[in-house]
């Protein structure tokens, strides 16, 4: 089933009103969430939001806690989310960022005490809407073990890196676990074993047997013991420079989830070089690969479901605009 | 066979002056492959030590140019190796990074036209040492099959995130393939299959035959599509910023490898916080773990080389001393 961006928006926009939200605020949230399902990320977009708006009513998320300014050096500075809604804080420290790289060449924010910031592709998407490259990364709860532990100790913690190009930027979202808890569900709904390797069995043993990973709670990191090095690097880059909570401190229940850390850095690559410069490399790279670069999809997806509306599952936005 | 740090150090720089280095660079390059191999990383340490005089001799390596700033921009900066020593230009691009850091909270260098960084860790440790967070990452000749491909069309660019820490530095140090051919050669010698796939064989299956892999030229990159999109933006934001080569310029034999591109970025962590507050808050994430952290085993490995003598291979001992 396939709905009008327009609808969709009218729909979420609405909600987040009742929930509480200022005008201006709830417009820009339900552009996150509407953008998201546009893009084809409907489990980061509308399929998120009844949980989103749960978060609310639980007292997870304050709506009316923006973003503040804790201190800053240069290009460098750090953030207090006071708990506020995680899309919009994350899209105001992008923008900081941006703001800062159009200063400083290069700008970094630090943001802490903020919340799950959805879809993570958005904010490098809103860098290189801006013409600025975007490296941006957050923590989570844990929900992955580290390399030679059998537990979760370490957080997943999407990473995302974004560089402008006029013909279809590159955007790469990625969590640091091999297939999300998301992605895990879908493979074991059509019955299909993983492509690769997705994680241990309760024996310890590697599988590709979606449901013996859901059941063990114990998904791969990627590329094994190296992608566990690298959410152990985020996470502490993230603490560290935001003064925030490190995943061992975030309460490790999926909806208890709060008081996350997140980095995002802007640089502004036009500040050295002409934009021709830097369009022609672009395109050289992407002539030369011969495969699809991470965003082209996303483009793709992007371009039909503005011509033939945004898929939704029924169910859901039976559920979503029941909130209105 | 081990031998002391001082002896070591000092047929390199012996060997570095016959070849034509001036004295105070040989001292720097010298260390630099010295400690490479204290620090258990003997492949990009004496092991490669012949293989660094050779590019010299053929040409590759320019002994004696010096990276030259290009273009600032606040905390970006823009450099030239010149096709100078790899290791050199890498240790003076992060040493700029680091000043810009102290001026800006954030600094950032490209670096264009330069050679092999050797060992990566280097300028992430060189970070800590300076108390500032340090990443950074080089492209490569195409050695690495993009997800979707079967010839190698992008490098395995390996990538350093480096965090101070008084009691044990944090210092990632990985390439984005899941083993690099020196690894494939060790298991291959020792007849052991590797711990888990690492690449294709001729026919396009995936296995765990380190011969196979090195036959067929297709190791995996880490995560499967992950480490693909990962290598492809890398090196698209290292050839973009500095104005140099992207991997697919990049001349494919290993031993015609130059001209490469690079990014070293520094962040000042006390900018915004006391030392006190960021080395409690990496502490705790090291106390949680329950496992080693990356960087932990090279600063055990350091303690016992200077204690006892540096490892190294005697054939290669023997052919490096025969060079002064």
């Amino acid at each position: 089933m396939r709905v009008s961006y327009q609808e969709l928006y009218g729909v979420l926009v609405r909600a987040l009103g009742k929930a509480g939200f200022e005008p201006d605020r709830a417009h820009l949230c339900a552009t996150l969430f509407a953008d998201a399902s546009r893009d084809g990320v409907a489990s980061h977009g509308l399929n998120r939001f009844p949980r989103f708006i749960d978060t609310i009513r639980r007292g997870i998320v304050d709506v009316h806690a923006r973003p503040e300014r804790i201190a800053g050096a240069g290009g460098l500075e750090r953030w207090d989310g006071r708990r506020g809604p995680g899309n919009l804080n994350a899209h105001h420290a992008m923008s900081a960022a941006i703001a800062l790289s159009q200063a400083h060449g290069i700008g970094c924010v630090a943001l802490a005490n903020t919340n799950h910031w959805m879809r993570g592709g958005t904010y490098g998407w809103q860098a290189v809407d801006a013409g600025a490259i975007g490296i941006c990364w957050t923590n989570t709860l844990p929900n992955l073990a580290p390399w030679g532990a059998d537990n979760p100790r370490i957080g997943n913690n999407p990473l995302v890196i974004a560089i402008p190009r006029s013909r279809g930027p590159l955007v790469l979202d990625m969590a640091l676990s091999q297939f999300s808890f998301g992605a895990l569900e879908s493979y074991r709904l059509r019955g299909e074993p993983l492509p690769v390797a997705g994680g241990f069995d309760t024996d310890g043993h590697m599988t590709r047997d979606p449901a013996a990973i859901e059941h063990s709670g114990r998904p791969l990191p990627i590329g094994f013991w190296k992608g566990s090095g690298l959410a152990i690097a985020l996470d502490m880059i993230a603490a560290t420079l935001s003064g925030g909570r490190a995943t061992h401190d975030i309460p490790s229940r999926p909806e208890d989830e709060t008081g996350l850390s997140q980095v995002f850095i802007a640089i502004d690559r036009c500040a050295l070089s002409s934009v021709a410069e830097v369009e022609r490399t672009a395109d050289r790279i992407i002539e030369h690969l011969g495969v699809r670069y991470p965003g082209e999809r996303t483009s793709e997806i992007r371009r039909t479901s503005l011509e033939e509306g945004v898929p939704v599952e029924p169910a859901i936005w039976r559920d979503v605009q029941n909130l209105i």
